[in-house]
């Protein structure tokens, strides 16, 4: 699987830099590469007890994107899936603490635990005070005595991360942070595996089956099991997380994308949580949100925490880093009325003889010219302008007696609500705009002639033809123009010229034509603009 | 592909239910499901001018992740890819508009355009004062007269949405989408096609290709091009922006992940865009982040728009929606300088023979019994321990010129320091902890037995062993709760008594023998607490 990436060596380097540089001089970085990556804040003054996290790459925006106010003060980013060396770890202390001392955020994996383990004794080696924290929220393997750390890290980061940015201490922001570690109970489910940069892409994980207990490596999650649905998904999550629940209390849920999963998706997964098991022991949400992803796995991860009182406040508090997707109660969904309007109040019928006779004429002329336009439109499109145009035709016939055929702008909006409701298609709507606009100017009190200008314009506006695009415009227009001071002699005559015209019209630029050749359409007059000619011609005979 | 769904039909209703339910009574949704899909702000009053924007879904987190304050007021979502119906249009622009009047932000699609534009018709002809923007970002071709709308649109949704929620009056907000939209180009490029619910998912990029020039809808970019790497991708993008981009002025760059790029290549993507031919006209930056997608895409799009003035200001106010990523600074890269301290200062070397001799005893004793800790790891393991050993015991005597051995304090810091140079494994580096942490004991005045247990209690923490779980802790432990009281003689008998033990630890709980079957085991003392138990009888001798 191809990536955006440039050579697989310098993907950490690149990528940091890119968040640095993007983060509008809130971030800084270590002088170091490539062996020494750490992304720390810009204004960090060492007043406050710093935090430091960090690990394997891959996990992104985990953990550099969380460095700023409120939550981490550096990240060590090792390779992609390997951890960052101890020197790489010391750095980042060194550059960061100060009197007030620093607490490491290590998730629970060999190779962190050791590095950032040795590099904070290290770190005390110069007087420093340094504290260290392992998350190990992974319930795939209970019988493991190490799990995994996982998602629930930021948990940790977030919660220490408020109380060190409010000054607390480190035995305050330490002992706060192991009693969330305490807490906090993820699992993690996929589709698909990651796709790791060098390497060819696993193909572990058969259709019809989804890994259940994953890491954040890569590695196989725990087992796998028959995937029906995101509701069934969700129920195997929350069955895995619903014993590590303390009763009786509200928990923070935490959704995390993986990487790959769409947002789409993250959406349907929170909405089957949501109406889950353990819906009723949800107080507040987390995401969905990319925060530990495993590069690009299509998969998602659900931590819990019950947290309350102060530890509820600080997820609740406002925090630098834009990663993190903040914390909201999860609710009923609130469900509006509809609002009147939706069903349209048809208008009184009213009569008016020569407008039944006029309209009735102008329907039975497009009922007429069916076979003649369906030909035309064969050279060019499927054939059925002249169908869809007596079809609309019919229709008007067959409700004329409900039309308020003596007021005209109440006449144009009812024929454009009819037309909307029964032509169906692109040229439906069109027409349905023409005469609801040209219904709208009639009540602003233009004349009907120039309240039909109007529609068309409207009409052009949303269907974006343009004279000579070889549209029912092309005669339109001219004809509309001509109404006014030629009569429907003068408007027939520019019908007929405008349509004529579109048979030269070879690159068409609207409509259904445009998908057409320009051989196939030479010689041949654009359907729409013939039916407006014909139109015209007949209503004067 | 599997997709983290249930029905195709209901994902748009779930996938908004989720968003309604998790944003802490923020959001609303119109009754009217499965038909009428709206999304609407909860705490809207109508006050202001409306902002309403919406089309088929599978674009998340737009539109309806950007309904909040200072951005849309309403979202109306269609099937996925698929615009929704004119019912549900007006549905929404009836649901919030009132006397202040309503703009609709429509992408540049036929049937976005065509039922947005009736339903604006149709609230019209309510005597709601509704506007229309068309946005059509998209460059990827140019000849065509109708370009597509994509992820600049969320350019438009951002500068009117601040207008609107500053108060400002129709014509105005109108008219500054419109200056946007007339300054706003996009492009798109894509490594792999998406995944439409319950389509197969179309192969259509080989190996080695990239398309060019996407909309947001899945369709095939305008070319396929050589794909090499992500400085090639983001060239290329450059390149056909360029040409768009005003001269001599800053622009604001928006880099939109199509759904299915990790945030690791987004940061890369933004790194190279950062150093691209266009890089000194950027000043600003959105994102990385997924704002409009196309499902799972592994692509990304980047749009560009001279924002300056009260533009600018608008992009930069603070807004509701979490799915907003935030504006910066385009900088150059902070570098800080390495802190000092990297380079451990070696204690002065000084002269004490006892501790010479002491020291000397166990490196031999080490060094005699590597045969047989190989031997005995050759059970369980990769048959290394005592090579491991024998080679670190070897590389101390190497040094034991330079060691500080009068100064105990000193020497655990030094014996550490040189032990995570040379041993290299998880075993040295645990070394290394354990006399690290004994010096840093030892200096803040325990004795050195007290010294050494504070050291292996680090170690235990941050190696994770217990006793009991088949480690050198099994020995080590033991003996040197010994050695206080009852001198050499008991923790030899301590260490030998702990060591024997491990022979019937069949279920390793850390280090590496967790991975070995009990059968295996039995009967086999580990290798670390073996190494213990013999260093300590053979001191006695």
């Amino acid at each position: 699987m191809t990536q955006f990436i440039n050579k697989k060596e310098d993907i950490v380097a690149e990528a940091i830099d890119g968040l640095v540089a993007a983060s509008g001089g809130r971030l800084a970085r270590l002088d170091g590469f490539p062996h020494i990556r750490v992304v720390v804040r810009a204004d960090w003054d060492r007043s406050k007890v710093a935090l430091v996290s960090g690990g394997g790459a891959g996990h992104e925006p985990a953990h550099a994107g969380f460095v700023g106010p409120g939550m981490l003060t550096a990240a060590v980013c090792g390779d992609v899936f390997a951890s960052p060396s101890v020197d790489a770890v010391l750095a980042g202390i060194l550059a960061v603490t100060g009197r007030a001392g620093c607490l490491l955020i290590v998730k629970n994996y060999t190779g962190d635990r050791l590095n950032f383990g040795l590099a904070a004794e290290r770190a005390r080696a110069f007087g420093l005070n340094v504290r260290v924290v392992i998350v190990d929220d992974d319930v795939a393997l209970p019988d493991l005595p190490q799990a995994r750390g996982v998602a629930g890290t930021l948990f940790v980061h977030k919660i220490a991360g408020a109380l060190a940015d409010s000054g607390a201490d480190l035995a305050t922001v330490t002992a706060a942070a192991e009693q969330v570690i305490a807490g906090i109970h993820s699992i993690g489910m996929s589709l698909d595996t990651c796709t790791v940069p060098g390497a060819p892409k696993e193909d572990r994980i058969p259709a019809g089956k989804a890994e259940l207990g994953l890491g954040i490596h890569g590695e196989a999650g725990v087992e796998q099991v028959d995937y029906v649905d995101a509701r069934g998904a969700v129920a195997m999550v929350a069955e895995k997380l619903s014993p590590f629940m303390r009763p009786g209390v509200p928990h923070t849920v935490l959704i995390n994308n993986l990487g790959g999963a769409s947002v789409l998706e993250m959406q349907v997964l929170l909405y089957e949580l949501a109406r889950s098991p353990i819906a009723d022991r949800i107080g507040h949400v987390i995401g969905p949100a990319a925060m530990m992803t495993s590069l690009d796995m299509r998969g998602f991860s659900v931590s819990v925490y019950p947290a309350d009182g102060t530890h509820l406040a600080a997820l609740e508090a406002p925090c630098g880093p834009a990663a993190w997707p903040g914390i909201s109660r999860l609710t009923p969904v609130e469900v509006v009325n509809l609002p009147d309007g939706l069903k349209p109040i048809k208008p009184l019928p009213s009569a008016h003889a020569p407008t039944r006779a006029f309209l009735t004429r102008c329907c039975e002329i497009l009922i007429g010219a069916e076979a003649l336009l369906n030909q035309l439109d064969a050279k060019a499109g499927d054939g059925d302008t002249g169908s869809t145009l007596a079809g609309a035709a019919r229709s008007l016939l067959s409700v004329m007696d409900d039309l308020p055929l003596a007021d005209h702008t109440q006449l144009c909006r009812a024929i454009g609500l009819e037309l909307s409701q029964t032509m169906g298609g692109s040229s439906g709507v069109l027409l349905a705009i023409f005469f609801a606009a040209a219904g709208d100017a009639a009540s602003s009190g233009l004349s009907l002639t120039e309240a039909l200008k109007a529609g068309l314009q409207r009409m052009q506006e949303i269907g974006g033809a343009q004279l000579g695009d070889r549209t029912m415009v092309d005669a339109l227009h001219p004809a509309l123009a001509s109404l006014a001071e030629g009569g429907l002699p003068a408007a027939a005559r520019a019908a007929r010229e405008g349509a004529n015209a579109t048979a030269q019209m070879v690159r068409a630029k609207a409509g259904r034509s445009t998908y057409i050749n320009a051989e196939q359409l030479r010689g041949h007059a654009d359907p729409g603009a013939e039916a407006v000619a014909i139109l015209f011609e007949r209503l004067q005979g």
